[in-house]
Order: C-alpha cells, then structure tokens, then sequence
C-alpha cells in the first residue's frame, strides 16, 4: 500500500486522507496542530466560519452509519460548505449504474469532496484513483481496512491530555482482527513515535501477522494493562457473538471487559477511550465509562475538529485564510 | 408534574419547552408576544433572520412525523440555525447504545437544542432532566402527555380572531383520551384564562378524571356547541376504528362530525381549528374545512411563529435582538 | 394540453415550467440563455451567489429518484435558497390526507415552489392549477408525459456544440414509448427548429400516432443515423425485458445499441447524448459513452445551470439582479 503517493499532491500537501499508513509524523502532527485551530469553533456562540463556503460535499455511505455521517455533516456545515447525504445502496447502483459512472456524474454536479463510507477494504483508496483531480476523496471507513479520521481524533485526544507521544504506552483492547479502527490506530501511534503498542484480545481475534507492524500481543488483559498510558477499547460487534470466535458476552466481559479493578492496573493517570457507540456491561463497564478517567465524549467533540481539519487541508485551506473571506 | 421548575431558568426564563402546564400567563403570554415579532418574516421576500446563526439544533425523533418535522426545520432555517434530522429509531439505538448516551454524545458534538418526539409520555421532560446546562429541549409531542407547540399555535391563533381570551368558551371536540394535544391546550387555555373549556367525545373517549382540570364534558355535539367562540376538532386516529372504543366512520362522523348544521349552533363568529391532517368526512365535512370560519390553514402558518418564538427564547434570543446580529 | 396559458404570467413570464409543448421558441431560447449566465457559478471557487437567499424550494418527490433530486437541490442550494426534502409517499398522503391538503399545508407554511416527480402524467400540471398565486411548480418528471427540464438541459448541450438547432437532424434512440423525456425533447426540438427528428425504435416501443408530432420513424438503426448531428440514446427500462415488449439484452444491443461502428454512419461530429444513468452494453458500449463524441457528463453539468435558471426564471428573478442583492 503507498498511501502517500496518491495521499499527497506534487507539493508534499495532503489531497486525499485515505489511511493513517504511510503518511509522514510531520503530517499527522499538522493534522493534529489544524484540529486544534478548529477545536474552539464548536464552543464558540456562533459555530460557524466560511472556510469551505460554496464548496459542495457528498457524503457517499455505501454502508450506514448515523453517527459517523453526522460529524462528517456537522463539520462541513461549521465551515459553511453545503453537504449532500447520499444513501448509495438505495439509489443509482441499485439501477445498475457502475459506481465509475455514479462518481462520474457526482463530479460533473461540480461536487469538491467525496466522503467515502463502505463495507469493502480498499474502497475509497479505489474511489481516489478513479476522480478527477479537483476532488478530495475522505476515508470515512472501509471494510477491516482503515478509519484515518477514527484513528487522527484518538491521536488528538491523546495528545491533549499526554502533551507528546514518545514516552507513551498504550494497549488497544478488543476485536483486533475486524477492527479498521484499531488498524489505523496502529499506523499512526507507530508514526506519532509512542514507546510501546499492545494489542489485547483473544486469541481467535488477533489477526495473523500483527506483530510484523510492531505491536507486543498479550491474550490476558491483567498482564496487558500493566504500565499503560492509554486503554483504547473497541466496540464489540455484537454479531461476532453468533460465530465460533468468541464465548458469551458475559464470558467476554469477565476476560476482557474493563473494570476499575483492571483498570487499577494501567497506570494511575492512564486514560479510557472508546470510539463508540459502547456496550456497556460487554466490553466496559459503566463505572468505567463514566468515570474520571474516561474521555469518551471528549473524543466524539474532537472528532468534529479534526473533520472539519482534515476538510480544510484537502481542500487547500487552513484557519489561517480565514480573514480573507469574509 | 412541576413543569415550571425544570422549564424556566434561575430568572424565570424559559430554558426547557416542555409542557404547557405550570407555566404562568404572562410566560405563555409572553410567547405569544415573541411569536407575533415572527409571524412577518414567512410573508417576507427574504424569509430569514440571523438570530439562531451558528447553533446546531437537532430534530430527534423517535416517532416519525414529516409535517411536525418540517415546521420545527422551517422554523430554524428561517433562523439560519444549522439543523441535524435524526431519525434515532433507525441509528445508534438499534446497535444498543443507550439513551442516555446518545444524549451525551450529541451534546459532545456541541448540538444546542434538541427537539424531541416520541412514543413515551414523559420522554421530552426525561431527556430535559439528563441534558447537560447548555441544551434546551423542546417537546415535539411525547405520547398522550403533551404537545405544547401544537397547542401554543392553537392560542396564537385564537388571540389573533379574538384579542383575549377572558369572555371565550372554547369546544374540543373528538378523541380526547388518546390526544396529547387535547391535555396541552386544556392547560393552556385555563391559565390564559378563557371563561369555559368544555370537551365533547363519546364515552369511550374521555379520560377519568377529565374534570378536575376545571372543563365541562358533554356527550352530546348539539348541546356542546351552544354559545361557543372556538372549536378545537381533534384529529381521529383511523387505528382507533378497529378497537371496541368507536363505531364505524360514518357513525361517528354522524355524531361528532362538524357540519355546516351543527357549526351553525356554535356563535355566528365562532372559529374552527383542527391540527392536521384532517380526515374529511370523519371529523370534519368538507364544507366546514374549506368554509369561512375555518383557521386551519392559518394554524399552519402559526405554528412556524411559535416554533421560532420558542427556539429563540429557550436560546435566551428575541427579535429585539436582530439589530446587532448582522 | 394548454401548456403556455399556465405556464405563463399575465405578462408572459414564466410562471411554472411544467412541459416545453407550448412554450414559444424565444422563451426557450431565453431558458438557455438564463443557463448560460449559470453555468459558470458551478466551475467557481465559491459555487454560490444569493439570488434566491430566504426562499423555500420544496422538493415533492412522489416517486424516489435519487440523481434528479441531487440536481434540483444542488441548484437551489447554488441559489442560497433553502430546501425541503420530502419523499410524500411516506408521510401525510400516508395517514389518509388528500393532495390537495397536503399542497395547502405547504403553502401555509411559506413555501416558494413546488418541484414534483410523479408516477402519474399530468400530476404536476393538476397541481400548478391548486396552488395558491405565489407558488410555482416545476415539473421533474410526471409519468409518461414529460420531463422539460431535463429535455432543456439536454438542448443545451446541443446549443453548446452546435451553436444553432436550424440544420441539424437528429435522432432519438430507444423506448419512446414509455419515455416522457423523448416526448419533451420532441417538443423542444421542434420548437426550436430542428431540420429533422427522427426516431429509432422496434415497433413494439413505438407510440401510436407519434408521427403527428413532426418526426421520422425508422425501425432500423444503420438507416436511421445516416446523416444524423445528435444522437439521443434513451435509458433501456430493465423492467420492460419481463413483459413481451422487448427482446433479450442481447438482441436489443445487438440491434439498438449505439457501437463505435453505427456511430461512424452518424455524421464525423455527431454528438452523443443520454440522461443517464446508463446501462453499458445494453444501450450503449463502453467505448461509445466514454468515448470523444460523448457529451454525457456535460449533459450532467448543464442540469444544474438549467435548474438554476427555471427556478430563478419563475421566481422573476435573473442573474442580472445579483448586483442589487448583496
């Protein structure tokens, strides 16, 4: 995968946030340092600013997902652009039209910006290469492969509290193997220089080869929590439970769900994260969801500012512009 | 049910719209008033102020109802507030995330205000008890409780026909069990003060206990509408029909349709309302939905004044303030 | 059909834009011209000017359709006017309210204009006669009967490369019968005077009497280009291959579908057209849309700037007034 060959234009300036893979830590940094410029416009009384006004994005999810979809809504209306929620599974494909054509068509409507949702890996890395250059194509997350924004609004939350990187360690706990958030966590903590990666899980849910990217995998999460900065929960697709690969949730939660006792093991001032939505009682428990130590909510808030980032530097921009247009 | 203290703030302004009941007359009467400074702006050539600029208000329902639906969207885009339609029975619910943190979650995603339908009674004053200080929930309707927008709309209404509300006898006439409108404009017609409220349904339809809310029941339409200034139809719920509580259609439209005949009874500048949709034929003939004295239509038109009114004043805004907004 | 006395103001402006049958040559020459001073706004930095700023476009779609949906709100939008999404079949029609209340609620609520996709012909022209004065309405599509605004977009097209319509011959190509997009671009053609149009179809898909609208009807495709400047592929219904209408896909390709070599018959700078979305290798080969005389994705553009132009056209407003407006 060369993420940053089609990732960036001639100038070494992002065009398309595809995947965390590949992209230098200077770029991720500035994604972070862009974010935290637009992490104030969300408490301020008048949430809006006209950095993307009269830009057109279409959110194309191939794959629903509300809550996904509305930060994606919420940051482009906050830089003032106009968004268009398209629900691809029930339209123009579903008269036989080829994706090409419906991308084709999207672009001659003079659309700037394709936010990309679908249950195939590599669908919107094949979207990038098939759109005319003045297009950004935006990863909203592709089957097990990546979900940059995911992984860039659980950098920024770290940073925030950890100030920088390189002296961290930090497990991620849960469903690895059907995780593309816990993928692009992996690229961008690596990239970002943490001192030490864990992977948590069961057996049956750590996928083959994961230790080639660098990352220590525990299967029992006492052990795996000692001496860590920052717990990374994922969310337990509730479907897996049907399969083989996994016992009860009541099983799952004794082993691997977070408790304050195990939580008592990481580090005093580690913190909790979770992309949402959380099953409680399966993979955390409520103690510890809403306890001190849990960011949470401050993660779904970063969200929008890193959006409403990765938005403005795909397309050229940065708060920076923003006394010149209006 | 202590409506006044969860819906005002410490200054005894409105800060939650959930109910009619427990405010006082100078605040429903004070609605009013701020509805008025809105009611221009529809007729406009430009039919928006910048009052609500930069808040994100979201439509949460968990009941659908496109007409109620796009009153409140209307109402908040002729603020230029930004508006999120969430169709929650669809969303982050189904995949098991509580309530309580979907609330917490748009409230991270800096939303201002939620306006909420649903199924349950109590929902909308729920939500208002879990919402963080800075969201104001309006009540969209919540079961057979309350839908105070519907029955403000319904006062602006009469005040505009009528100037006070003292001398006024006012009918509502049909399903008044199963009507949350019916419970609102009860409550909102006695703290305005009107002479006599009296309900008119069958039996089968009139809550126990109606009476203690200070109206008269009568039985019998002919009698009912003797000496009245306003009818308030009902809208008949077509599900009803199946149950043992009603007749037929036609049976019931012989006794408790409004006809020309039996408007004819009522005071010869009496007004008819009904809040839509109207069942022509069942509740309502023709003749008397289209004729002279029917306000159907200006309810329409009304209820985006009170959505605005309502909007702005849980925002702490009023139209006075538009001078120093643009 | 008295398409212009409708149509039409008392001054002879266009008041709704239902079909292009009756509409005179110089007020179809001035949708075009009207388009053209749009069709630069989607190629700017900022793709917006507020030309109808505070107005309510209601999109009444009947019927889904996802693409012409997307470019009426793409148009509004690029107009700063504001837009209501309503798919009708699931809401108010749904609890037994009739059309014509449904039309007048909306009015009551402000609304500017009506843009309709009906399954049944004649639908929008019934509901420009209800609406009140100030509506317009704006057919997108109405059964078999018409679809003007994608019939001018595509005269547009024809504009564009070939400067005047008075020399050409050009052929329209597939199911005429159930096309209501055929039946407007006919109209058009003929209005705007066209040296010939003819059709290309199997009998089977041929209406009855279409010859009384000026048209050459030839069964056979080879004949049928000869000498042709534009080709107007229409879109395969794959529905219709069920009934006894229509041969397999194959045979239909074989004998219908546009080829690079039935191209080269056509005149060397013939045009290729089709509204899309297009059915590869069923109508037409890949080579053929993707190919250099294919103007299918400029097709896609001009139906904005044509959008743009009958909603500021019946709105009495023209890009002209933009001085005056901010």
């Amino acid at each position: 995968m060369t993420g940053n060959i089609i990732q960036l234009d001639n100038n070494g300036n992002l065009k398309h946030f595809l995947s965390t893979e590949g992209l230098s830590q200077s770029l991720l940094q500035s994604i972070l340092d862009h974010a935290e410029s637009f992490a104030g416009v969300g408490e301020r009384a008048v949430k809006k600013i006209p950095l993307l006004r009269g830009k057109t994005i279409a959110n194309l999810f191939f794959e629903p997902s509300t809550r996904t979809r509305t930060t994606f809504e919420l940051a482009a209306k906050r830089l003032s652009a106009d968004i268009l929620n398209l629900n691809i599974s029930t339209s123009a494909t579903s008269k036989g039209e080829t994706l090409s054509d419906t991308l084709h068509t999207l672009e001659a409507m003079h659309c700037d910006m394709f936010v990309v949702r679908h249950a195939n890996s590599g669908a919107a890395h094949y979207i990038a290469t098939q759109v005319a250059p003045h297009i950004s194509v935006i990863n909203a997350g592709d089957g097990r492969h990546a979900h940059p924004t995911q992984a860039m609004l659980d950098m920024f939350t770290i940073r925030r509290h950890k100030k920088s990187f390189e002296n961290l360690r930090v497990a991620i706990v849960g469903d690895i193997l059907h995780s593309r958030v816990a993928r692009s966590e992996i690229h961008a903590l690596n990239t970002l220089g943490v001192l030490e990666t864990r992977i948590i899980a069961p057996h049956t849910l750590v996928p083959k080869g994961v230790e080639d990217l660098g990352v220590q995998v525990y299967n029992d999460m006492d052990t795996g929590l000692e001496g860590i900065d920052v717990i990374m929960m994922l969310r337990l697709q509730k479907e897996r439970m049907r399969g083989a690969l996994l016992p009860s949730e009541q099983e799952y939660f004794q082993r691997y769900g977070l408790t304050s006792e195990r939580l008592a093991i990481a580090k005093p001032d580690a913190i909790v994260m979770h992309p949402g939505p959380i099953n409680r009682g399966v993979e955390i428990s409520s103690e510890v969801a809403d306890g001190e130590q849990s960011v949470i909510l401050q993660q779904v808030s970063h969200g929008i500012a890193i959006r409403m980032a990765v938005m403005a530097m795909t397309m050229g921009r940065s708060n920076d512009d923003m006394e010149n247009t209006e």
